[in-house]
């Protein structure tokens, strides 16, 4: 099992409506991947070691797949799309990794 | 619901033994935190958003907890134990944030 963790840097005054990125842009993209995603999850940064220091991300989401490949493969056709989205609730340029989930949930 | 995660910068040549993290860090610090955290999850970095290029983080684990006050209390008490055992896996100096769970698993 793989997770796909998007990640969108903190800077100050940068734009994210985290509320279109909830409600419109993630259903959105899971939509688009269908079965290839089992699903994903959604976070928003509050604040970093300290409650003063700004989070690393402002927001973060991952999605959880089968593997890459399917994950690839279903994003392929639909990434026009996807990424033409992202303008409509941030202007940052988000940071994305592969990882392997060795842990799924540690209560499970 | 909050969710505090905890992210190794990928450095060339850096030192990190992902077994050690999953079966003997995480375990302790879970331990230690008790009923403050529900579960933890973890992953280990593949690549980047290209397969040819490094992951931003060798590995990202995550804390879900009821509360940051929670999760403050209870690692209180334990951190020089926890921050005492990094160096049996890691060179590294991880980058730490706390968030809101927005969507905990978008299928439940």
């Amino acid at each position: 099992m793989i997770k796909v963790t998007v990640m969108y840097p903190y800077a100050e005054g940068a734009r994210f409506d985290h509320d279109y990125y909830r409600t419109r842009h993630m259903p959105l993209v899971k939509a688009r991947l269908g079965s290839a995603c089992a699903y994903y999850t959604v976070d928003q940064g509050l604040h970093g070691m300290t409650p003063d220091a700004p989070p690393a991300f402002v927001a973060m989401c991952a999605f959880i797949c089968d593997s890459a490949e399917g994950y690839e493969a279903a994003m392929k056709e639909h990434r026009a799309e996807v990424l033409g989205d992202i303008a409509n609730y941030t202007d940052i340029v988000p940071v994305v990794q592969y990882s392997e989930v060795v842990v799924e949930r540690s209560d499970r």
